[in-house]
Parts: structure tokens; sequence; C-alpha cells
């Protein structure tokens, strides 16, 4: 199976960081029930929270270029824009090979 | 509990992309077992196969960094290095928030 994958980041305006991950929360949270979003995972750089990588795994570009179609979706976008200070665009369109991808957020012991 | 994240790229040589790739698997391979070892995620750039994507989640920075002494992780590096041209260093630094993590190598119906 070919995937589709998304690596990028963006600049949250200074100190809006937290804020722009609660909203990147709640965007996965409508994807986590999109058969075709294998993975859409948030982090924030360590030394700077203001940078937040989400990178992403698709079966299919087209499935991830319809997801930014969803009403919800749209909705978060338009309520993030006046945090975000800057994006690398869409980042780098890659194409996932193989690895190890244990899920982090629901095998972990809390 | 509080993750570690890395999100690096390393540009192979030029036309050695799928040669990297195939040791930067061998080595997911041995990671595969590693408890402590959560993402290991080898990606092509869709444009330019030399450009190799790694998305790493860790149950901590130490954990990352011992498994660079491991013996079999260490032959492999040795045998990358000849066709790397150049690294982006260790990448980004992050603490992987949440989102959605299927595997992607496991689930899909290949």
């Amino acid at each position: 199976m070919h995937f589709y994958g998304l690596i990028g980041n963006l600049s949250a305006k200074k100190g809006k960081g937290d804020q722009l991950v609660k909203l990147l929360i709640e965007a996965s949270k409508i994807l986590e029930g999109h058969e075709e979003c294998i993975q859409y995972i948030i982090a924030q750089e360590s030394n700077n929270k203001d940078i937040i990588w989400v990178t992403e795994i698709w079966t299919s570009k087209k499935a991830h270029d319809a997801s930014l179609q969803l009403p919800a979706i749209k909705s978060i976008i338009a309520e993030a824009m006046p945090i975000i200070e800057e994006t690398n665009g869409l980042g780098a369109e890659t194409v996932p090979i193989g690895g190890v991808a244990k899920n982090p957020f629901v095998d972990s012991k809390e």
C-alpha cells in the first residue's frame, strides 16, 4: 500500500503555542474517526513551545486534501489562523516506507 | 507520560536514497523489539527519493541516546555513513503531545 505523508511545522504567535496545540488536538479528535487518516501527530519543539510540528500519514493525497474541506476542520483552521505567525506551507510531502509505529497515546501505560 | 520526539531528514548521495532506506528499515527491525522505541518511521520525499525523513518517538531522550550505542545500530550507522551526503544533525527535538497514531505498516489491508 502506498501512503501519503506530510511533515510540517507551524510557528504560533509568541506565547500562543499551547493554544494552537489545543486546536490541533481538537482537529485530531475529528480525524480519529476518519478511516483514511492513519497518523496526525502533534508535537511541540522542546526548546520553543511556539513551534508545533504536525506529522501526518494518509492513505492518499486526495484523502488528505478532502479533509481540509470538512466543515469542522475548516472552522478549526479559521480559529487557528489569527494565532499562527508562520507555516512552512504544506511541509514536506513524503512516501512513508516502513518502520516502528506503535501508538504512543494509547498503548503507553499512563 | 512525557515522550521524546525527533523529526529529522538525511540527504543520501545522488541515487542512493533507496539504499539508505533499506539500511534504515534494517535499523527499525532492531528497534521494533525495543520497548522504549515507540515510533521510528522512515519516509522518502515524494519529489526527491534521496531525501529521507525519519520521525521518532521514544519514552525518553536517554533511551534514544542509548540506542545509538547498540552494536547492531552502530554497525548500520557505519554502513550508512558513506552514502549520506548531509544530515540536519539530530533534527528537531520535540515533545509529542497527542493525535491520531494508527500503525500504517500493520493495520493497513495490504
